[in-house]
């Protein structure tokens, strides 16, 4: 998968956090999945559907991560994951994809995303089940991590 | 949601689990989501993009339930939830969705499933955000819980 691939979904969660939560997250080098695994607390996840392809998009963080967002975002932090957290997770996974789709568009690769699903559970994991390969975008913050991982057949 | 768009998953979760695994599965009376929440062990989700609309499904198992299709499909049973799990969990979502996306194209109602996802973790449940109802379709085994949730925009 090239980095103009990549790189859509990778700066759009970095503008969403810094945009509306002024927080700031470290990207690592992006890979082919194999063995390192997105092991997280809250997830959110998106279906994609083009004329030529379709595939799937999570974003996972883990719990502290979640809530200090949350807690900047609100001036409140919620003391666990609860329905306010997984109605911001659904929305940064829409920003996220809904931003890539258009940067994507405009290099001529189209796709319409279907509506999000948030996972909550103490260390889930999560597996990308399609022909293609699965990129791992690992983040670092000093509130812990988050994962993209994205997947086109 | 009406009925005759709710039955098309139903009969297919309960026919898949027929023809590969022998296991009968007993529906309980779908809801519309509110209250209860579908908490398992093992998760299949698929976005979905129609012309007029889009959703998400999800196919949840309690791990005994999951543990056992696979022992009855494969003759040897996983100690946990595997790779060869939510290969098979992937698989299952496929087939209903795909199942329930024949018989509602006949009746005119069209959409494009995206990739599956697999989420994996102890008692880990399943937000969908959707504008829509979503519908909670119980089932019941000697080895444990399954549920089906729908969601239209």
């Amino acid at each position: 998968m090239r980095a103009e691939f990549v790189n859509p979904f990778l700066s759009s969660l970095v503008n969403v956090l810094t945009t509306m939560a002024q927080l700031e997250i470290t990207p690592k080098k992006p890979q082919v999945k194999k063995t390192e695994i997105a092991k997280g607390d809250v997830s959110g996840l998106i279906g994609m559907v083009g004329p030529k392809t379709k595939g799937s998009l999570s974003v996972t963080f883990e719990e502290e991560l979640a809530l200090e967002i949350m807690s900047r975002m609100l001036g409140e932090r919620p003391t666990s994951i609860d329905a306010d957290v997984t109605d911001m997770v659904g929305e940064i996974t829409n920003m996220v994809t809904g931003g890539a789709k258009r940067i994507l568009a405009e290099k001529g690769f189209d796709f319409e995303m279907a509506t999000p699903i948030v996972v909550s559970g103490k260390e889930h994991t999560i597996t990308h089940k399609s022909e293609g390969q699965i990129i791992l975008m690992p983040f670092d913050s000093e509130f812990g991590r988050a994962y993209i991982e994205i997947c086109f057949d």
